[in-house]
């Protein structure tokens, strides 16, 4: 019997055990009604981040995000203020487009068209902001800085993430938005900047000769225009500055020199692995970079890295002018041009930049063919013997 | 012996019984891991909110929400593009400040002063839209009407909700919104639209004598501008008119005359229940209804609901425009307005009104005083002599 005794005590001993269990694991109602509460939760943070939170629930477990700041929805996550977002900027006609076809052909970026509306809306706050009665009157009706700030952040989100394809990086490149490079660091904290510079001469002769018509550069005249430059490159220089390090100068005649080196050098400084895409765009025109048909430069970006528009300039511009240079654009010596020299030596290009040169030139028909397929018509493309026919036919025009 | 046996019977039972336990109650460990689950379900619901999703886990359990439009956060829930927001506009000195400043003192609505840059962002807007050539540039760029009206749209929803106190309702009033209501009504589905209507002669008066600045009026010939009042208003109703019962006409007239009954009507269009605040807004004035002392009716809407500003145009205006009225401004007569009557009869006030009117004219230094304490500039407040010293000293200097 002493054993049967034992073995009773063992049962009980069992029983409690079992007991034990019913009190400490969660029953299957309590699993339910714990899941009932998480899905409480879940539905709460769902409407905190929507803001229909209304305050009466307070649960310590969850954790209360901070009010939302504006975000766009990308496949790549959103995009918002905090975003590190790249600007290239510089005076039209300076690469910018170049620039940002080989950061499109890289597989994380994705820099897009000219929107155009950018500027403008900037432009538009930079005018508030410099009128003192305007601004007070603002100020007066509750528009403050931060209210415009959050205004003009959730327009430009809007427009970067909303016009292309998203990607990991989003960029933008409208030239002029290097005039707000300041003003885009105050709202854009984690931004950074490329700034295009390219010898003035060159800029301004490709304006004038491809009749990009910019407010206040008068075209008839290459003497104004390199002022106009001069005034616009200087505003923008003391801009890229002003943002320090997250500004980037980029010599137009270096990334065309040597791509591969100043590639290497600006996704380094934009924290983007190295990818040889980049020195190879023309292979992903119309895959990762979409080309507008109505940009000026779409024809000339078809095309690889080549050396041929970078002394066109010589000889076109008046005499006049040329011996006036240093006094007329004294930015180009400060950014390294000389100004006496025509040309200044720019640097020999790399072989790989050579090889293309000669292939554009040996097969100059079928890049031809290429540009007119992708510019959608004939008239607005440098034909292989330099003539655009649009602004032929225009000339002939004015002469008749 | 074989009532142990029975024990160990027994015994293996409890324990297989146990075992079970173990496979059908989830462990401990399992519990744990549902609960990193849920937590992390938790995470994504909120990232998805927020468009952090990554779209690489999928569980059915989590309700995904659609892409969240833009959202603002106030005390009372998002503001968002589907929000029931009111747009107060009109040729300016048509009592658009009026008609803000009655339903600001209503508690659960918030219109706030004017705030500039919305008609400046709507118009920037409509110049593209306007311009095929520009348009098709966007269009080109990818910035198609979709992208462009989510940026306008959430320029709008931040300054709208930004500049002033969050409420129930809330309402914008910059005048000149209304030559954008198709526009608004396309950007935001749940938006109505008051429409301040008021004889144009009396506007015209008011915008000549009171010096208001308006682009494309000539502020020396009350022909001319009211020939602009005519475009102007013409163009407004028929915005007004696009937009179908959305939009609510009001004349002047008849929110100064009439004012309960006109409120009732009003706030029976918005949906709004009564609340007789909205006919006594100089009660409220500092307090519900915040006024900006740059504004050029701030002075005047400080005054309780008068009759004084109805006909003070009569006299004023030259022979042979009063001559040609019909001619000149057509959209009088449209509108209920007798082109040929000096002054018209507007009807007759409500006695509230009259007693308003009569308290105004008894105790006028202490309605001045008043005026002067909120506008914080003497020189720019009416005098109860009808002299406003600000127009007065440059007029003076005109004059020497």
């Amino acid at each position: 019997m002493a054993r049967g005794r034992n073995m009773q005590i063992i049962c009980c001993l069992i029983l409690l055990t079992i007991a034990g269990f019913y009190f400490l694991i969660p029953s299957s109602n309590e699993v339910s009604s714990h899941y009932q509460n998480v899905q409480r939760a879940l539905r709460r943070t769902y409407d905190q981040a929507n803001g229909l939170e209304n305050g009466l629930i307070h649960e310590p477990e969850v954790v209360v995000p901070p009010r939302p700041q504006h975000s766009v929805n990308t496949d790549y996550g959103p995009v918002t203020k905090d975003s590190p977002m790249i600007f290239i900027g510089g005076v039209p006609r300076s690469g910018t487009t170049l620039m940002r076809a080989m950061l499109d052909a890289h597989p994380d970026v994705r820099c897009g068209e000219e929107t155009r509306v950018i500027p403008r809306i900037l432009g538009l706050r930079a005018q508030w902001k410099r009128s003192e009665k305007e601004w007070n009157r603002l100020m007066q009706a509750g528009v403050t800085s931060d209210v415009i700030n959050r205004a003009v952040s959730a327009f430009l989100l809007e427009v970067i993430a909303g016009h292309g394809q998203s990607a990991k990086r989003l960029c933008n490149k409208d030239p002029f938005t290097m005039k707000s490079a300041a003003y885009l660091s105050e709202i854009f904290p984690n931004a950074k900047y490329l700034f295009m510079i390219r010898d003035g001469r060159a800029t301004v002769h490709s304006i004038i000769t491809r009749e990009v018509t910019i407010t206040g550069f008068d075209l008839t005249s290459y003497r104004q225009s390199l002022e106009k430059w001069n005034t616009a490159i200087s505003f923008m220089n003391e801009q890229c500055e002003s943002v320090g390090n997250k500004c980037l100068k980029v010599r137009y005649e270096d990334l065309v020199l040597h791509p591969e080196m100043m590639m290497r050098k600006i996704l380094s400084f934009l924290d983007i692995e190295w990818n040889p895409s980049v020195i190879h765009h023309e292979e992903h025109i119309g895959k990762e970079i979409s080309l507008s048909n109505v940009e000026r430069s779409s024809d000339q970006v078809v095309k690889p890295v080549n050396v041929d528009a970078l002394t066109k300039w010589v000889g076109a511009i008046p005499q006049d002018v040329i011996a006036d240079m240093a006094e007329i654009a004294p930015m180009l010596e400060k950014l390294g041009y000389d100004p006496n020299a025509n040309p200044p030596n720019y640097g020999k290009p790399d072989d790989i930049v050579e090889k293309k040169t000669d292939d554009i030139h040996k097969n100059a028909n079928e890049w031809y063919n290429k540009a007119v397929q992708v510019v959608k018509d004939a008239n607005r493309v440098e034909r292989p013997d330099g003539i655009i026919p649009a602004l032929e036919m225009k000339k002939n025009q004015v002469a008749n």
